[in-house]
């Protein structure tokens, strides 16, 4: 039996080369709209494809619809094939409505890793998980069918949607795990980079859905079995946008990727 | 007499719709090959011009090749323009070699000032710039005249290219302004966000070229006159790549952009 997330991104090469069929599955919503790092895992996979590399290194996507679930079709072109990178293009389609364009370089980080390291971004120790607070799908304001995919659990302190005065401490660090048993692997820790409620829930602020205008993630390296860790985090409220930082640690304590996004502030 | 940033960012629009023709100047390079925030904000200066909205707001840039002085073709074009928003793709080449691929929402930062606002990031106290090492195109073992264009100031235990033990802490705060005296506008930060020397260069590594692979910068203030203060800072240095984030303030303290960039570690 297939793996839920390898079903969700499933993609048919159509006889247009770099375009591809596929769909937004129904589960990886929030109230009905998909995940941005479902969307961008979705997309980065006939981007994968094209280029021919089994990494992504770094991908940025801008978001310029909600996608609910239904058809779609993903293109991927080559902008430039290196020896190290290839970079390319993406576009993912629902029908005339393009949802998100991608511009992304892809590698091979098996093949560079080892080197000089140098890490100042420890994991956090966080409590295991059953001492943390799981994400349920139906705990929230609104539905969070995406939690049943991917489970995610919380420090008890820094769980959104708990009642009681905001922290104003916009940080939200926790496990991540898919809830099939399904290994992490480069592809899924762009998932994982936009798979936690916003850190801003935290603040005093008008709370609702908090649209992603942006997102980039850097995969930084191969994740070990297991579940990872995550930081996330918001520094920077102002002017009608948010920043909002991830941090991904494999099992080892390996920081396996790192992403920002510019998201709208929600309109309360 | 113009300043020297917007005639080096200067384009002619061409007959054909989103293509401009313009040059990398000589001056704002190390070692010869332009800057890669100066050559973001030439191409985004074609961006910004077909979108029709005043401030970038989020720009991507994939680095394809290196860009030496000489006329350079800036194409844009765009894949969305919504009521907050438009979002542009750019391509700068040089003759057939294409050195840049963009992806970018444009917008009115002023239109959206206000509201709620929240931020943990206070601008760095750094001396005043007579107490701090300014950058100089010739002290570094390469070439910089970049620093004549965009004079920077480090704080003096973190200038870089000093004699002595590395201090393996990747951080350089400072300070930069134009050397005519052109005040910032929210071209020119994504310039800034790319204006200091590495600062994995006070890392006990094999130091050189640090090629960016992608840089993303969100302008999220327009800046008051003056001079602006950063903080470039790395955490990850690991598989062959480097991350460096880069933060701005203007004279009033206020947070006006947030960068962030993969390259690859200096082959040495």
């Amino acid at each position: 039996m297939p793996f839920e997330f390898d079903t969700a991104t499933q993609l048919t090469a159509t006889a247009t080369p770099g375009t591809f069929e596929g769909a937004i599955h129904a589960g990886w919503d929030i109230n009905g709209n998909a995940n941005g790092g479902y969307l961008m895992a979705l997309a980065a996979r006939a981007m994968r494809d094209v280029s021919g590399r089994p990494d992504p290194i770094s991908v940025s996507a801008h978001y310029l619809a909600p996608g609910p679930a239904g058809p779609v079709t993903v293109q991927a072109s080559a902008v430039k094939t290196g020896r190290q990178l290839a970079t390319l293009t993406g576009s993912l389609r629902q029908g005339e409505r393009e949802l998100l364009r991608l511009l992304g370089s892809f590698g091979d980080v098996a093949a560079m890793s080892g080197g000089y390291q140098h890490t100042t971004l420890a994991a956090p120790d966080v409590a295991p998980r059953e001492q943390c607070i799981q994400h349920s799908s139906a705990r929230a304001a609104v539905t969070v069918p995406l939690a049943d995919r991917l489970h995610t659990w919380f420090r008890p302190e820094q769980a959104p949607f708990l009642p009681g005065p905001k922290s104003n401490i916009a940080v939200i660090e926790g496990w991540a795990e898919f809830a099939d048993g399904r290994s992490f692997d480069t592809l899924s820790l762009l998932l994982v980079a936009d798979g936690f409620p916003p850190p801003v829930f935290h603040l005093d602020m008008p709370s609702g859905w908090v649209p992603t205008i942006e997102l980039t993630v850097h995969v930084r390296g191969i994740p070990s079995p297991g579940p990872v860790r995550c930081r996330f985090h918001s520094e920077i409220v102002q002017n009608g946008f948010l920043q909002e930082d991830g941090l991904v640690w494999d099992s080892d304590g390996q920081l396996v990727a790192q992403s920002r996004q510019l998201a709208l502030l929600p309109r309360g």
